[in-house]
This record gives structure tokens, C-alpha cells and sequence, in this order.
């Protein structure tokens, strides 16, 4: 059966935004970030609350960039790693916004754009729709592992919860940026096998392989035509596997395989073990280094996989295993 | 701006199940559920593993009723209330099926009928996908309450969260039910200044208030050609509201009004306060009562809400306000 999905109409990444945290604001993409917050709090006195004003920011800036307004927004479709993904709920008190709420673990930036794209080709009177995805660290470690006050030590294969948000506006016409959804590809949850909660890079990587794969042999692209497979957070240990598999699988792919989880921080001035992960992570590492790379014209066409592994602190203590996922979406300059 | 949504084909409602547990069964509609498993276990040994293997069986169970293999699905939209969705990535363990993970609370049924319709249109290979909503009322409770060894005293405006899941296959091709999809409309998150989170039925109200205000302003359609509007589990205490500013809103639309949480137990024999909640409650019902309604030809068009409260057990102890959402799908019989 298909899998590849081409929407009746392209939809353009008309404006988009990234917000971080300190970390984040250190690391190599820092610069390019539209807003850095050093203290994590974004002005809240909680990290649940903080995260909800980190991606009402980063929206409000999405918005700002791209001249639109909040009232022009047809619907928003959104999520976080939160329990009930509240802070999406309180990103959005401000506005007044019809939502899609989602959950795909690290997974959701590239969810919630697929299902933007669907929606906007359902709806003549849509001009605009928004995505908009987050993660905070300190949210995270406590709803997720231990008390931070805990001090716990990490093994080398955990990954490091990003404190950061992308936010995109789209639309069926061309704004800021020169980048267009063209087709996309719903992630099939696969069993990794893997039980430890601290190994997701290993529990993600089989299923961002399944999507590589299955992508390459229904499209009969040549992996030569795109300039980056960027997958979410795989970070070192789910990007050797990924690399191994793709090597066989799709000889050539395994060349262009960018990951998230590796560019957000240094790994050499900050101790992030097996790299970034978090669903903020490829939503704003999207926004702040690959499209600004489409405007400057360095890349042409790329396949864009964020990659969640699905998991509750519950179900890692009852030894179920964890799976992973990996929509796509082809992303490519006009 | 507009805000209802007109796909290009109407969608069909092609199969359905229902599956519940012991107080479900006990119900006015257990003889209407195609499954009850009166130990509320599944041959499972955790709750949550229970509610996974619930979803499972009643998944199964809309595919054999519309004669449909699972590999015929191109893809499921599913969710459930617990932390990360994990009920839902455990259901789907057996199938091959890729997912759109969705939260919307006790509204993810009609989120996810909605985004099911919207995702077929964008595909003209895609011949049948799924929609899956469950909830389990001891993972819940425990989940977000009390544990439930303390045997805490309820308030009467809490709800009873309900053991219940809800499978529908949907298709552009009519099958055994003679219910299609001709509208639908996202629903607005509205703060309903409630921070108590045993009064989720006043918390919900108002959205579905803000829903169904929307549509029949929109549309100028007569409440008097609707059979019923339903609403997903507002219980007694947001029925009220609803209610009441309907009668000066919508005139007429408060006559029609059916609550799925109020149809699902028999309150003189079964406590459940102020009614039935969960995500499953309204998916059950659905497939339960109302579509076999439409084939029986005793209904003909009918607005149905589910209805959600965005919460956690953090926020709540917080003291954020709760959100309410009701996603709409209008519902016709051919």
C-alpha cells in the first residue's frame, strides 16, 4: 500500500521561530536562535508554566515575522512532552485559536506539520495555520526520571531534554521563506525491543529506518537528489544504528544523514552524553539552521524526519517495550 | 473567519466497535456494546496494559465487523488519556499501521474522525484508515487522582471515568452503516476559569457552548432539522450550563441535546455523580447507540461534540485554569 502522501497543493513555510533556553543558547546553533531566555523561566515561577510561555513567545514571534496576524490563524495544531500536553494548553491562552492537540513524543514538530498541510488542502477559506511544538528540560527530568535535586547520574546513552521551541506559519502562499512541503509520510510505530527508557536514540532509530526505506523504495528518488535526511534526535548511539541500516537499505543515504540531537549543543563544552533530544528540539533546529539554509540557497530538497519514542515513566517500570516513530515530511526550495 | 470545514468527498463511517468493562456492561447501553469484559482486566495483569489490550480487541473488532484486514488500513489516528499515550501505542502492537498520535483529553474521538477525514481526502490511494479512543477507569484514576486503595470521597460534580474504547473504520466507500461525514469544525481551547478538577463537566461547557454557537451562526442551518446535538461527556453539571446558554443563543438546540456521559450508566443504580467521562465514553457511544441509530433509520442528521478538559494532576496542583475543547463532526445518514 502507498504511504506516500502529495497534497493537492504545495504549502509553503510562510515565517517561522525558535526560542531557547541556556544550553541551547550556548551551543553552536545559539546565534541563530530568535530568542534565548539564560534563566529557563521565561518570567514564570514553575517549569511547567515556564514551558507553556516559552512556545506562546516563540508562536507570537513566528507570527510577528511573518506580518500575520493571530486572528488570520485558521487552526493551530501543537504538542509537548508534558502530561496532557498542558503547556501546548497554556501556550495558547492568549490566543484565540482553534487546536489540534497532538502527541508524538519527539516526534510531534514533523506530526503537526503533516497534519497542517492536510488540513489547509481541506479548507478553501485557510489562508494560515500554525504548528507549534516545545520541550523544557527541567520539566522533563522531573515528570520523566528523577527529581532534579536528585543529582542522578545519566547513563552515556541518555539524551539531553532540549529547552526550546519552533513555531511555523503555514500557508498556500509563499512569504519569508523559500520552502515548500511537497509530500509527507505517516510514521509507523515500530518495536524496538528496547526497554530502556534511557537508550531512546536505539528505540527511534528502527523507525526512522523503516520511513528512510519505505520513502526511497515507493518514490524511486535517487537518496544523490536531496541534500540532507535530517532525522529529530536519534543523537550518536541512534544515528550509528540509523547509518548502519541505511547503508544496506539505501546505499548513499547514510552520507547525507543529518541529526538534530548532534547539532544542537557541543559536545565537547557540554556534557549532553548521547545528544539533544525533547520535541522542541527538531522543531527549532529546523527553524533556526536548515530553512534559513533554503533562503541563503545552500540546499534544494531534504527529507525532514522528527522521531519520537513512545514511552510513559509508567509503562518504562512495567517493562513494556518502547517504540519509535518517524513521520516525514520532503521539504524543497521553489 | 470561517471555521467549518467542507471535505471534498463526505466520509463514511464504514465499520465500528465498542468494548467496555464491568459498570459499562451494567448499563442502559451494555447490550449495545459488541464486548464487555466484566473483570475490567483483559487478561492482562496492570491497568494499563488492560486498556492497551482493550483498544486492541475493540480495533479488531470494527475490522472484522466491515470484513477490512488490517493491511487495508493506511493509517490510524488514535488516543488515549493516559500519561504519553501509551494505551494507544500498546493497542497497536500487533498491526502494522502507521499513527497519528492525538490529545485532546475526553474530546480525541471526534479529533481524531475529523483528522481521519481530512487525511483520506489528501489521499487517492487510500481506500480505509482507523480512528481508536479508549480509557481505562482504574488507570485513570490513579493516574490523575487518587491511587485507588485510598477510596477518597467524591465530590458530586466529579465524573466517573469510564472503561470503554471506541474503533472506527472510515472510508470514501460506504459499508455497513448507512452514516457519512459531511462537515466538521476544530475546537476553540477555552478557559473556563475552573481550576477544579472534579468539575470538568463546567469546565467543558463552555467550549462546547463556544462549538456549537460557532457552527449554527456559520452554517444558518435550523436546530429543528437535527435529529440531536450530541455532546461527548459534559455529565450533568455541563449539561446544565450548555443548556442553559443555548436556550438563549441557539434557540431551540437546548431541546435536542443528549449527553454521551449521561446515556452510558444508569445513575439510580450506579453512583457515577455527575455522569460518565473519558475518552472512550463518546467513542463508545457513538458506535454503541448512535450509529446503529442511522442504519435503523430513527435519526437522520446529527451534530456530534466530544468534549475535553486540558489538564494534568500538575496543573491542577498548580492552580491552572482548565481549558475546554469540542472538536465537531456533523453526522448524516445518506
Amino acid at each position: 500500500m502507498k504511504r506516500i502522501i502529495t497534497p493537492k497543493r504545495d504549502i509553503y513555510f510562510y515565517s517561522s521561530a525558535s526560542v531557547g533556553g541556556f544550553e541551547e543558547g550556548e551551543g553552536p546553533l545559539g546565534e541563530y536562535f530568535d530568542i534565548i531566555d539564560k534563566t529557563d523561566f521565561f518570567g514564570q515561577n514553575t517549569y511547567e508554566l515556564a514551558e507553556g510561555e516559552m512556545a506562546r513567545i516563540c508562536l507570537n514571534t513566528a507570527l510577528s515575522k511573518g506580518s500575520v496576524s493571530h486572528k488570520d490563524i485558521s487552526f493551530i495544531v501543537a504538542g509537548d512532552l508534558q502530561n496532557q500536553c498542558v503547556a501546548t494548553s497554556l501556550s495558547l491562552s492568549d490566543f484565540n485559536i482553534p487546536l489540534i492537540g497532538i502527541y508524538g513524543a519527539c516526534s510531534t514538530a514533523t506530526e503537526a506539520i503533516l497534519l497542517s498541510c492536510s488540513l489547509l488542502n481541506n479548507s478553501d477559506d485557510s489562508s494560515f495555520c500554525a504548528s507549534l511544538t516545545s520541550s523544557h528540560n527541567s520539566a522533563a527530568e522531573r515528570q520523566f526520571r528523577t527529581p532534579l535535586e536528585y543529582g542522578c547520574q545519566r547513563q552515556p546513552s541518555a539524551q539531553w531534554t532540549s529547552t526550546s521551541a519552533g513555531a511555523f506559519i503555514l500557508s498556500k502562499k509563499k512569504g519569508n521563506i523559500n520552502a515548500k512541503i511537497t509530500s509527507f509520510m505517516i510514521g509507523k510505530p515500530i518495536d524496538s525491543s528496547i526497554k530502556d527508557g534511557a537508550n531512546m536514540g536505539g528505540a527511534m532509530a528502527f523507525a526512522a529506518a523503516d520511513t528512510v526505506i519505505s520513502y526511497f523504495n515507493e518514490s524511486g528518488e535517487d537518496p544523490d537528489s536531496f541534500d540532507h535526511i535530517v532525522t529529530g534526535d536519534l543523537g550518536e548511539v541512534g544515528s550509528l544504528i540509523l547509518e548502519d541500516i541505511l547503508k544496506d537499505k539505501v546505499p548513499g543515504a547514510e552520507k547525507i544523514h543529518k541529526d538534530c540531537g548532534l547539532l544542537l549543543y557541543d559536545s565537547s563544552k557540554k556534557d549532553c552524553h548521547s545528544g539533544a533530544s525533547g520535541a522542541g528540539t527538531s522543531a527549532s533546529v529546523l527553524s533556526s539552521y536548515f530553512l534559513p539554509l533554503f533562503n541563503k540557497r545552500k540546499i534544494k530538497k531534504i527529507l525532514f524526519l522528527s522521531t519520537g519514542a513512545l514511552m510513559s515513566p509508567s509503562s518504562i517500570l512495567q517493562g513494556t517495550d518502547i517504540f519509535g516513530i518517524a513521520p516525514l515530511i520532503k521539504i524543497e526550495r521553489e
